[in-house]
């Protein structure tokens, strides 16, 4: 991976969960980068050009090779630089970081924000329903203090969203679905990986995000 | 990856292209294994206790170690059998088939499917776009006789479902959505592929796959 400042760029924006899975890849391979701030309500010729397919961040571009999708790029990282390799290295290991990894985008994600963005009750119950029986699953997963182990690896990284943005979505919405009482593994694990160093570095600040998404909720009962 | 025979074992249906690709990727590898039919329609209680998440097959057991979801059983399979790699070597062009391969689940299969599985024309109209749109993304990818070069690799195991699937449905319902006119590179990819021997003998027939379809797409008519 390119070593001269200015030679890894990061299209995205600072709130996402997915960007941030990013950021802490880099900052744990210990890769210098430069953030570009894209502007979602007015998406930059930049992304357009680079993602046209899916016209999200993060985009990462190395020596101006772009890659785009989270998980993909967090994966690009690990093959190509340095340091302590993020996804386990012995095949059925690094098998089931694939597979958990797309679980959580495939299902808890999507479950999740059935359960929060939506003002619809049977909605509502219905993404709860689907959330919990989701993070029962990953509670079942979890052996160590981290899914990597004793450090974290490319599934606590691909988990950064359940540990630190959930509970930010449920205070906005009063929802309970992410708790120590129902997942006691999980919780801890949540509160090891975002007291990591790197991790907390990375994470962008609680009050922001937490003014955004009460405005994000409040503009759906406003549209209602 | 085990060599003696029946110490791996693939649980799936012979129709499927999830499956195939499974097949695709053990053959090309060398790999003996034991082919365990599911029954989709009363789901076996292997499939259950192993796959209890989604509850689809592919499932693979290496020395009865379980990995789902077709392309992580790839990979995995990739990463613990000799012989040629599937995936690139090189970072970024592995990044590139992480990528593609999610767009091909993510975009294509779901577009196909709304295009060819519905009965209403509006919903018909939106796949067909749809799945063109993504195609055409994929027809500009393809840069070489296959996607991995001058030999298969990763992506085009993973596409196999255009290749083969696609036409078969486009006859059952009389849809042009593949074509040679609208797509002359990815269509010459996709007679390479299917003839391609190792392809070729992992293919599950084409006559019933016909009559599974029609059958498939009558019921969608009987219970409108």
């Amino acid at each position: 991976m390119a070593k001269k400042q200015g030679e890894v760029k990061l299209l995205g924006i600072r709130g996402s969960p997915f960007v941030c899975r990013v950021v802490i890849a880099l900052k744990l391979k210990g890769v210098e980068y430069e953030f570009i701030e894209e502007n979602l309500g007015n998406k930059s010729d930049l992304l357009l050009e680079y993602n046209p397919i899916y016209k999200k961040v993060p985009v990462l571009f190395n020596y101006d090779k772009p890659v785009s999708e989270s998980l993909a790029i967090v994966k690009y990282i690990d093959d190509c630089s340095k340091g302590d390799p993020m996804l386990p290295t012995k095949p059925y290991q690094r098998g089931l970081a694939h597979f958990w990894s797309n679980f959580i985008d495939e299902k808890i994600v999507p479950a999740v924000r059935k359960a929060v963005f939506t003002l619809d009750e049977v909605e509502r119950e219905k993404g709860i329903e689907e959330s919990l029986e989701a993070l029962q699953f990953l509670e079942n997963e979890l052996k160590s203090k981290f899914f990597g182990g004793d450090e974290i690896g490319f599934l606590d990284i691909a988990a950064t969203i359940i540990a630190y943005w959930v509970p930010i979505f449920q205070e906005v919405t009063g929802l309970q679905i992410f708790t120590s009482d129902k997942f006691p593994k999980l919780y801890n694990w949540s509160q090891e990986l975002i007291n990591h160093p790197i991790v907390k570095e990375s994470l962008p600040p609680r009050e922001p995000l937490l003014a955004f998404f009460k405005g994000v909720i409040e503009g759906l009962s406003a549209s209602k």
